[in-house]
């Protein structure tokens, strides 16, 4: 066995398995539940009710491609886009899940590097890996890592913030610039050789949206991932039986963001992001919303965007005051964004 | 795009993967708390607590090939699987969550029967599929489909079953016949055309553990997966200080198995089971234990098949009476066994 990459025998169930888990994953993820070693974690109820009256589940799985970009990496991604699935309910994330789908021949020194990415992002947030699991599959039979990761946290019992509360005249609030991520990442597959200029905005949404619970009138948040800004409206708009309508003018893009688009004629509401908020808002609540998201390192860029509607449509309101009907697309313009 | 297969777009969060979800997923595993298609599934906490006073949570992914096998497929193995490892804690399984990694190109009935296999083992568990995600990579960067679960449930307060429980002069007990799935999968992979006379034991197990609750001197359960009856061994042994010592000729086996075995030379004790419980129970509870295991069509062959001693070693007698030390292998027969 070379012991510097993955082999079969770090999925089988044998020695070189527990070898794995003990000096790695322990290691890196060390706290109670998990030393314990059962075939689950064990969390006592007490310690969730004492913060709220609901779970909060989420889960994903996380196969994008190249596994280091410029901001973060796949463990990083993992930890933070589940934990963000979880914290868009109210919820402040505690727990998570592993599985980790390894691919023969993967360098021990990348899994070691993502593996201590997870810790200390997990770490920063206050989150616990309670439980996990490790597969190993021949080489070509997946792409290097995959990972999933499913999330727990507790909504506090005053907080009802979901699509069943959005109402015509509500505000749409982004609390930063748009398509970071996906820009990172298109231009790090394509090789458009604008690496100084883009980096993923992969982050933990917890700590921006805790402030966001004392103020009344927040309907709805979501992070928006796959899909970028438009599936969340298009979600919104299916899910309220209201309408969504946004002005360009008011969208926050970096330059370098806004240049890769124009460049290959993509749409940056359609770009993955890793750490932005959509959220709707009641008109009496936005001032305190945007004054709260301002705070934060993370909301600086935020920007009311447009209005609820009560015509059903997804609309765009162009430069020139020309509205467009912004369909969700069949596709994204890329595969394994996360 | 061919409605007939998995293509990329119905991973990249546009209108392709919603109506997938839609028509698919949503439909096969209805639920209120799936329904609502928040990102995360929202549980109250009262009908947790109602239950017990610890949450169990499990996860696994599966990369099984074959994905369709005598006695199973992917599906209910993903459903099986994650629920035995939350039901072995005591815990009655409730909740799933269910991520999906799609290869590009895989025949949209494959998928269908996998879903609805999973559909059909839930509902007769009384499990609730409430969150889930879908992923597509493209054709060769991964095998065909791999499926993460996470499992939750509630032990009830007077269950304190684990490794730490464990005591010298404890029973070990089988609950059936071991190793049929990995002999079974082995069959399939390697061609030894003996289809008729093996299946796989892929079952939930919590209705067989539920009764089990009700005897004092239970100490600790787990179910015998990849790694087979021998990685628990020392997984018990490991965790309790104690050392296992166990009797060949008590082992139950399918006659298949044990051609299998002869054949390969190969040992059964090291074959994944997926329906089959090692239980360490007190000797007083041996009786009791065994019954209530007989009395279900899971359990009818469960045997005792050796006691926990003060020597830390894990050890097997053979036939003649002589005693050698059962090492945990480095590897197993074979990989992506579940």
């Amino acid at each position: 066995m070379n012991k510097q990459e993955i082999t079969l025998a770090h999925g089988s169930g044998g020695r070189a398995m527990q070898s794995l888990i003990e000096s790695l994953f322990l290691a890196a993820f060390s706290n109670p539940a998990l030393n314990e070693r059962e075939d689950q974690a064990r969390i006592a109820l007490a310690d969730l009710t004492a913060q709220g009256d609901r779970l909060a589940i989420s889960t994903d799985s996380y196969v994008i491609d190249p596994i280091f970009f410029p901001g973060g990496d796949i463990g990083k991604l993992a930890v933070c886009g589940t934990a963000n699935d979880v914290a868009v309910s109210g919820a402040t994330p505690r727990y998570l899940s592993c599985g980790f789908i390894l691919e023969e021949g993967l360098p021990m020194v990348d899994l070691e590097r993502i593996v201590h990415s997870m810790a200390a992002t997990a770490q920063q947030a206050g989150i616990q890996i309670v439980t996990g699991d490790t597969k190993v599959v021949q080489r070509g039979a997946a792409d290097k890592i995959f990972i999933n990761t499913t999330g727990i946290g507790v909504i506090p019992a005053d907080i009802q913030w979901g699509t069943a509360m959005i109402r015509a005249g509500d505000r749409i609030i982004v609390s930063g610039t748009l398509g970071d991520h996906g820009a990172t990442i298109l231009n790090l597959r394509e090789g458009l050789g604008l690496e100084a200029e883009l980096v993923s905005d992969c982050a933990l949404l917890a700590p921006l949206i805790a402030p966001l619970r004392h103020i009344s009138g927040v309907r709805a948040l979501r992070d928006a991932t796959r899909g970028g800004v438009t599936a969340i409206l298009h979600e919104f708009a299916a899910a309220s039986g209201c309408g969504m309508e946004i002005n360009e003018a008011d969208l926050p893009l970096k330059p370098a963001v806004r240049g890769i688009c124009e460049l290959l004629g993509l749409d940056a509401l359609n770009f993955a992001n890793e750490g932005k908020l959509v959220l709707v808002v009641s008109p009496a609540a936005q001032a305190a919303v945007l004054t709260e998201l301002h705070r934060h390192p993370l909301g600086q860029d935020a920007a009311v965007i447009g209005q609820v509607t009560e015509n059903k449509q997804v609309r765009l309101c162009g430069a020139f005051g020309v509205s467009r009907r912004l369909d969700l697309p069949l596709d994204e313009p890329l595969p394994r964004i996360c």
